[in-house]
Protein backbone atom coordinates (compact mmCIF):
# COMPACT_ATOMS: atom_id res chain seq x y z
CA UNK A 1 0.00 0.00 0.00
CA UNK A 2 1.00 3.24 -0.88
CA UNK A 3 2.56 5.24 2.14
CA UNK A 4 1.99 9.08 2.77
CA UNK A 5 3.93 9.50 6.07
CA UNK A 6 6.46 12.06 4.04
CA UNK A 7 3.69 14.24 3.18
CA UNK A 8 4.60 16.81 5.81
CA UNK A 9 8.11 16.85 3.97
CA UNK A 10 6.21 17.66 0.79
CA UNK A 11 4.53 20.30 2.79
CA UNK A 12 7.84 21.64 3.79
CA UNK A 13 9.39 21.44 0.87
CA UNK A 14 6.77 23.30 -1.00
CA UNK A 15 6.76 26.29 2.13
CA UNK A 16 10.48 26.19 1.62
CA UNK A 17 9.85 26.85 -2.35
CA UNK A 18 8.41 29.88 -1.18
CA UNK A 19 10.89 31.11 1.29
CA UNK A 20 7.95 31.06 4.15
CA UNK A 21 8.73 29.96 7.36
CA UNK A 22 6.36 27.83 9.64
CA UNK A 23 4.64 30.99 11.25
CA UNK A 24 3.35 32.58 8.04
CA UNK A 25 2.11 29.15 6.18
CA UNK A 26 0.49 28.68 9.72
CA UNK A 27 -1.08 32.35 9.49
CA UNK A 28 -1.96 31.54 5.90
CA UNK A 29 -3.44 28.30 6.60
CA UNK A 30 -4.90 29.23 9.65
CA UNK A 31 -3.10 26.67 11.65
CA UNK A 32 -1.31 26.33 14.85
CA UNK A 33 2.49 26.79 14.11
CA UNK A 34 3.40 23.99 16.52
CA UNK A 35 0.37 21.54 14.54
CA UNK A 36 2.05 22.39 11.30
CA UNK A 37 5.75 21.74 12.76
CA UNK A 38 4.54 18.19 14.28
CA UNK A 39 2.60 17.75 10.03
CA UNK A 40 6.06 18.63 8.83
CA UNK A 41 7.96 16.26 10.88
CA UNK A 42 5.43 13.64 9.89
CA UNK A 43 4.46 13.54 13.77
CA UNK A 44 0.64 13.42 13.49
CA UNK A 45 -1.31 12.59 10.60
CA UNK A 46 -3.35 15.42 8.98
CA UNK A 47 -7.35 15.42 8.24
CA UNK A 48 -8.66 15.88 4.98
CA UNK A 49 -9.94 19.57 5.60
CA UNK A 50 -5.94 19.92 6.93
CA UNK A 51 -4.50 19.23 4.51
CA UNK A 52 -7.09 21.48 1.86
CA UNK A 53 -6.11 24.31 4.05
CA UNK A 54 -2.30 23.79 3.92
CA UNK A 55 -2.81 23.34 -0.07
CA UNK A 56 -5.03 26.68 -0.57
CA UNK A 57 -1.84 28.43 1.54
CA UNK A 58 0.25 27.00 -0.62
CA UNK A 59 -1.63 27.58 -3.71
CA UNK A 60 -0.86 24.38 -4.74
CA UNK A 61 -3.50 21.60 -5.83
CA UNK A 62 -3.83 19.19 -2.85
CA UNK A 63 -4.38 16.65 -5.82
CA UNK A 64 -0.86 17.48 -6.97
CA UNK A 65 0.73 17.60 -3.24
CA UNK A 66 -0.61 14.31 -2.77
CA UNK A 67 0.79 13.24 -6.57
CA UNK A 68 4.16 14.32 -4.87
CA UNK A 69 4.06 12.28 -2.26
CA UNK A 70 2.98 9.29 -4.48
CA UNK A 71 6.38 10.20 -6.98
CA UNK A 72 8.47 11.01 -4.11
CA UNK A 73 10.70 11.68 -6.13
CA UNK A 74 12.12 14.54 -3.87
CA UNK A 75 13.39 13.17 -1.03
CA UNK B 1 -10.81 27.80 -1.05
CA UNK B 2 -11.29 24.56 -3.06
CA UNK B 3 -13.62 22.72 -0.46
CA UNK B 4 -13.49 18.45 -0.43
CA UNK B 5 -16.73 17.91 1.67
CA UNK B 6 -17.84 15.49 -1.34
CA UNK B 7 -14.95 13.37 -0.93
CA UNK B 8 -17.15 10.56 0.51
CA UNK B 9 -19.36 10.94 -2.74
CA UNK B 10 -16.36 10.13 -4.66
CA UNK B 11 -15.87 6.92 -2.25
CA UNK B 12 -18.64 6.17 -3.09
CA UNK B 13 -18.99 6.54 -6.72
CA UNK B 14 -15.69 4.59 -7.11
CA UNK B 15 -17.07 1.89 -4.70
CA UNK B 16 -20.20 1.29 -6.77
CA UNK B 17 -17.99 1.48 -9.80
CA UNK B 18 -16.65 -1.81 -8.62
CA UNK B 19 -20.22 -3.00 -7.53
CA UNK B 20 -19.07 -3.24 -3.81
CA UNK B 21 -20.87 -3.17 -1.11
CA UNK B 22 -19.79 -0.99 1.95
CA UNK B 23 -19.04 -4.32 3.44
CA UNK B 24 -16.46 -5.03 0.93
CA UNK B 25 -14.68 -1.92 0.57
CA UNK B 26 -15.03 -1.69 4.67
CA UNK B 27 -13.13 -4.88 5.03
CA UNK B 28 -10.66 -4.53 1.88
CA UNK B 29 -9.70 -1.10 3.68
CA UNK B 30 -9.46 -2.75 6.69
CA UNK B 31 -11.82 -0.15 8.11
CA UNK B 32 -15.15 -0.16 10.33
CA UNK B 33 -18.16 -0.33 8.26
CA UNK B 34 -20.44 2.12 10.11
CA UNK B 35 -17.31 4.75 9.99
CA UNK B 36 -16.90 4.05 6.09
CA UNK B 37 -20.77 4.55 6.06
CA UNK B 38 -20.34 8.41 7.91
CA UNK B 39 -17.32 9.45 5.12
CA UNK B 40 -19.64 8.48 2.31
CA UNK B 41 -22.25 10.82 3.75
CA UNK B 42 -19.68 13.36 4.84
CA UNK B 43 -20.46 13.31 8.67
CA UNK B 44 -17.17 12.75 9.18
CA UNK B 45 -13.40 13.85 7.50
CA UNK B 46 -11.38 11.22 7.00
CA UNK B 47 -7.11 11.67 7.83
CA UNK B 48 -4.77 11.06 5.29
CA UNK B 49 -4.28 7.52 6.56
CA UNK B 50 -7.71 6.69 6.03
CA UNK B 51 -7.78 8.39 2.49
CA UNK B 52 -4.63 5.87 1.52
CA UNK B 53 -6.51 2.60 3.08
CA UNK B 54 -9.31 3.23 0.84
CA UNK B 55 -7.13 4.37 -1.96
CA UNK B 56 -5.48 1.14 -2.05
CA UNK B 57 -8.36 -1.17 -1.56
CA UNK B 58 -10.31 1.14 -4.43
CA UNK B 59 -7.38 0.82 -6.68
CA UNK B 60 -7.21 4.35 -7.47
CA UNK B 61 -4.60 6.42 -6.63
CA UNK B 62 -5.35 9.21 -4.01
CA UNK B 63 -4.19 11.74 -6.11
CA UNK B 64 -6.96 10.82 -8.79
CA UNK B 65 -9.97 10.57 -6.16
CA UNK B 66 -8.62 14.00 -4.88
CA UNK B 67 -8.44 15.44 -8.11
CA UNK B 68 -11.95 13.89 -8.73
CA UNK B 69 -12.92 15.78 -5.63
CA UNK B 70 -11.41 19.24 -7.44
CA UNK B 71 -13.22 18.61 -11.08
CA UNK B 72 -16.36 17.71 -8.75
CA UNK B 73 -17.86 16.59 -12.38
CA UNK B 74 -20.09 13.90 -11.47
CA UNK B 75 -22.63 15.58 -9.13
Amino acid sequence: MKRYDHFGRIVRHAREARAWSQEALAEHADLNRSYLGEIERGDVVPSLNTMAKLSHALGVKLSELVARCEESTIF
